[in-house]
């Protein structure tokens, strides 16, 4: 399976679209805004530029896309104005893979820009220039030493491929607390493939001085196959399972898939950042958040949220599982799916762990 | 109307489909390929750079789009294989309005590129940094002292919007030679407006020593109103006065619908040039090329291709004659408009004059 083909949130805005269902990404940018305050004010005031280029990386298409650049442009202009410094040109690099919804993003381009002034409330705001970069960030996105700062929330756990040697892996599609070596080691090697990759491009696009701030799920256990990170997998497993028990999907065609996905502890992280050596880390923070979250802020409940986070789930795996088994059994998987997590979810109340680490480049 | 909002061409790629009715485009890149060459070659060769930024205006979506890039990119790699120099980082800036089919490029990019790298055939081509950049280019769209090539072929000849003040033209859509002078003057004015705005803008955005080679439709008469340039609006405007007298179209809305095009002469774009003061003229070129050149290039012939012509005027105009009258006369107004074609083109030789303008920015 080549990930950067079929890996892309639900576009449109249907009922199951990730535009519709993207709140708990939503949440997650604002928990997390202040690292990103913190970096972007120390970036700003070090040397106040007035050419400021932000990248969002895997930003999808929904109402988080350009939320996450007003919060970014909001904070350096806050800045700006308290320092009395002249009108910045902004250019803002939006990069998903080639498959994202980019068409979307564009046409709401000039609503967004119009309500960005009127919110700053000042006629001296410089231009802000678009750019869509479509492409994996496993590989050289942005031009040379151009990029001021970069952000990216809740993409940066995808791998760039399925790691090789999972046949162990079995009637599994993530790692569980009972797989082989062999696969929690290919899944780590995976990972830190990717991972000095990705520090090793950005190191190059990024300016001396630059900044990244990256929230991804991850886990605070030392153990990859810990329930924090595996859960979630392993309930979709159980929903395929079943089915093949039940003949409507193929033992092969299960034992054939895993999910390219892999969530790190900060200590993983933090070995690679080194290694690599273009980095420091500024902070790493954990937070937790309920697989419900939003559904609680709902009043208007009638389940314990079960079926809402099979539903944004959906939005996100979709595509990756209609690519390996075809469209005809992702209503009934779903459904399945959303009945396990409605069950689980009546005994305990699992989380999903971020990390958000701030780097700033000193190359 | 707003311009931006509905001028694009026909995307996707049905028998309507601008992606499948830009022959003539695509004829008309080839033959303006030796001064885009000549300025590329000039330009490459004056400090041969490593980071080469080419930004193509009004890319639209279909095979010219990267035939236009894949054109410029191989005549700087036959320089730099010829010169022995460094491998060069591209950036590739494609521009269009917010409603273009950028989605379409963006998922053909990856075989593009393999394709691409085979026909150069050297393993060491630096990475092509591909980024789509949504806005009318009578505006900022890319970072200050950035781009060093821009190209654009047939799309200046579109202006920022309809003239103000047509109120006298009447059952016209674009200037005829019976057209009252405010006519006339409103649609000059609306060039000269457009055409600095474009100079302005594009001198912030290309480096010093950066160069434009445009090509866009005109005319070599002095006079605006001229049948070289005017003819075949006129011809769509029979058709859609006929759809008036026989009460398919009301008469009002006939009166308040006018093309936001304008096809300058030499002098007139040298003027504005001078005026604006940041380029210097290299080269101005007038070439012509028949309505139906394409269609003379095919054996397969059953009328003089009238009815071509206007299927490829269809794939540019539909949207905004869509936007305006609705789209339920759309196909019996493209039939009529081709019949009357078809009988014109029996009679004469009707041509486009192509202005291709090389610009160096001085300032």
């Amino acid at each position: 399976m080549e990930v950067a083909q079929v890996l892309h949130m639900n576009g449109g805005a249907g009922d199951f679209s990730y535009a519709n269902n993207s709140l708990l990404q939503s949440k997650v940018i604002l928990m997390t805004k202040p690292i990103v305050e913190e970096a972007i004010n120390n970036l700003y005031c070090s040397n106040f530029p007035t050419n400021f280029t932000i990248a969002d990386l895997g930003c999808s298409s929904g109402p988080n896309t350009l939320m996450a650049v007003s919060e970014l442009i909001k904070v350096v202009e806050k800045n700006r104005q308290k320092h009395n410094k002249e009108p910045i040109e902004y250019q803002v690099l939006l990069n998903d893979l080639p498959g994202n919804d980019f068409n979307t993003i564009f046409k709401s381009l000039p609503n967004f820009l119009e309500n960005l002034k009127m919110e700053i409330g000042d006629r001296d705001v410089g231009p802000c220039l678009f750019n869509g970069v479509p492409g994996s960030f496993y590989g050289r996105l942005f031009s040379s030493k151009s990029v001021n700062f970069i952000h990216s929330s809740y993409s940066l756990h995808w791998l760039s491929k399925v790691p090789e040697g999972l046949e162990e892996n079995k009637r599994n599609i993530y790692m569980v607390n009972t797989s082989p070596k062999s696969v929690v080691e290919a899944y780590y090697k995976q990972f830190q493939e990717d991972f000095e990759l990705f520090l090793k491009c950005r190191r190059e696009e990024l300016v001396k001085g630059g900044s990244m701030v990256l929230t991804l799920l991850g886990r605070r256990s030392q153990d990859p196959t810990s329930k924090e990170c595996c859960y979630i997998w392993e309930l979709l497993a159980m929903a395929l399972n079943d089915m093949v028990s039940e003949g409507i999907i193929e033992e092969e065609k299960l034992e054939s898939f895993n999910i390219p996905k892999y969530m790190p502890s900060p200590t993983e992280m933090r070995i690679e950042i080194e290694k690599e050596g273009s980095f420091v880390v500024n902070r790493i923070q954990v937070s937790k958040v309920d697989w419900n979250i939003v559904y609680n802020d709902n009043t208007n409940k009638d389940d314990n949220g079960g079926y809402y986070v099979a539903k944004y789930m959906r939005a996100v795996a979709e595509p990756i599982l209609i690519s390996h088994f075809g469209e005809a059994i992702i209503d009934q998987l779903f459904f399945r799916y959303g009945q396990i997590i409605v069950d689980r979810t009546a005994k305990e109340k699992p989380q999903f762990v971020n990390l958000t680490v701030s780097l700033t480049n000193i190359r």
